[in-house]
């Protein structure tokens, strides 16, 4: 891509994209423009470093562009609004080929779309190594849903998938047969925040606190638990996941290591105050108390919790 | 700072703060919340890249973060936004001093004081080398001021400083004396875009296209002389900056090479369409005229126009 130059790279990768209607003004100028509809935007970043947030021996440049997009748009979900525009910062070096770059780009475009939204702008840079950093934005159709609002007798409920990308990454990891267990292969090399569960929330819903699973379960409920001052108790029972006991079996591994403590499936953790019928894609796993903490079957449950940068 | 881990260090740069108005949700949450009262709002991001865009050996942190926010918040107000907000990622070595990265948190938040904002939130990994992402907000309180609306006949201006961070670059570069040309080594540690030549312009002022001198004065008036379908014809007379002769003659440099070449200082040049006396902070730097390119005393100047990534 030294060849190019950065304004070649940078019409490369938005040659023939069609902006959604949020992005008033795309790239091109100092800045670009996105729509506040309500007077307010969402606003989330990350920073994925090659080698420690992506391997592109694992993954394809395609996977590693929606992987970077999804973390981000399921953060903007997180706080119940809707995703409206992206900008994308990349540093790579100079030997990077052409073609993963469009790749990258191509995936980022896929997941965006997904997501409803498209990428507005950006930077790219020559960095010794690859890094992604993406910022996401959303409108906030309703109140943001926050991490404090949890009160006991809540029902705890997830929507998506648990401990499938940790399960991926265990047997990308140990060199297992990643033909075999190709779903949680797929499922760690692109996540799959299912939008639609906390987009089409029925405004019945009385959704009182809400995150996406990036860091592990436990330690994503364990941010409700202490912002909302309040114990969360899971029932083991309702958190079992066939669909990794052949790989647990295969690796030696207690899936519920996985479901409680693996991050990266993104999918969403809520709190509802109605004791009623859960909304569409939603899963019962436990109840709100008073106190402090996250319990499984009322047990304090020791050993990583999640992942923490610089642990 | 593989001590702290990434919650006690985002903690950290996070104590003691003060939000500006803007700020309606800070770190915290999945995502921060940003006010918008135009009903859209202003973006833009830079990705910095150690040893690339800055060294350690030659800057402070504290340096480091100022002009990251700096040379975004430019962005910014070249587009005739008002600042509201940044996001910051970084990756940093875990073992980073937790000094270094208070002193270069303490440095972003004394420049988004500087440009009226605050630090909404961020993202913080783990990274073989420093790596700081910024994007910035604002509040497009008129029109957007693009680069496509300069017209035949226009005055083109500038207000800041040219070829002075290229001068200081040149000092350190070079192994000269930082100490007796202090002024430059200063200014190409810390930009000073002034803010208010562009935020306190009068309705009056007919500006019709505007741009940040980031990559250099040629190749950023040549992105509004493309934008714009015009030429650009610089007077190298209104050009001379007297500050710069003793560097020049110090390392045997032109110093217009600098003014004209170099970016980094984060000036704002634009084109007016009213003839008369320009607004406050604002100097004559040529004309433009039908035609293309961007010419001194109506030639072409030959050799670097200014910085590109990866070429």
């Amino acid at each position: 891509m030294g060849e190019l130059g950065e304004f070649g790279l940078i019409a490369l990768v938005n040659q023939g994209r069609t902006h959604t209607p949020g992005v008033l003004l795309g790239p091109g100028d100092d800045a670009a423009v996105i729509a506040a509809p309500e007077g307010r935007f969402v606003v989330t970043t990350d920073m994925l470093v090659q080698d420690r947030h992506f391997r592109t021996d694992w993954s394809s440049p395609h996977d590693i562009g929606r992987k970077a997009i999804a973390q981000n748009a399921a953060d903007v979900v997180a706080m119940g609004a809707v995703p409206s525009a992206f900008v994308v910062g990349l540093g790579c070096p100079s030997d990077t080929p052409v073609e993963f770059v469009r790749a990258l780009a191509d995936g980022m475009w896929a997941e965006a779309g997904r997501a409803g939204a498209s990428i507005a702008g950006g930077d790219m840079v020559r960095s010794p190594i690859l890094i992604i950093s993406v910022t996401a934005f959303g409108d906030p159709r309703r109140a943001p849903i926050k991490l404090s609002g949890a009160r006991p007798g809540d029902v705890v409920a997830v929507a998506g998938r648990l401990g499938f990308s940790a399960a991926g990454l265990a047997v990308l990891s140990s060199g297992g047969d990643a033909a075999e267990f190709a779903d949680v292969v797929a499922a760690h090399r692109v996540p799959q925040p299912p939008y639609e569960a906390v987009l089409e929330l029925p405004d019945a819903a009385e959704i009182t606190a809400l995150t996406d699973v990036s860091d592990g379960l436990l330690a994503d409920l364990g941010h409700i638990a202490e912002s909302s001052r309040v114990a969360i108790d899971l029932e083991a029972a309702a958190l079992a996941v066939p669909e990794l006991e052949s790989v647990g079996n295969a690796l030696g591994v207690d899936p519920l290591d996985w479901i409680l403590a693996g991050g990266e499936d993104h999918a969403f953790a809520a709190t509802f105050a109605n004791s009623g019928d859960l909304p569409q894609g939603w899963v019962r796993i436990g109840r709100v108390r008073p106190g402090a903490g996250v319990t499984v079957d009322g047990i304090l449950r020791s050993g990583p919790a999640g992942w923490e940068s610089f642990a």
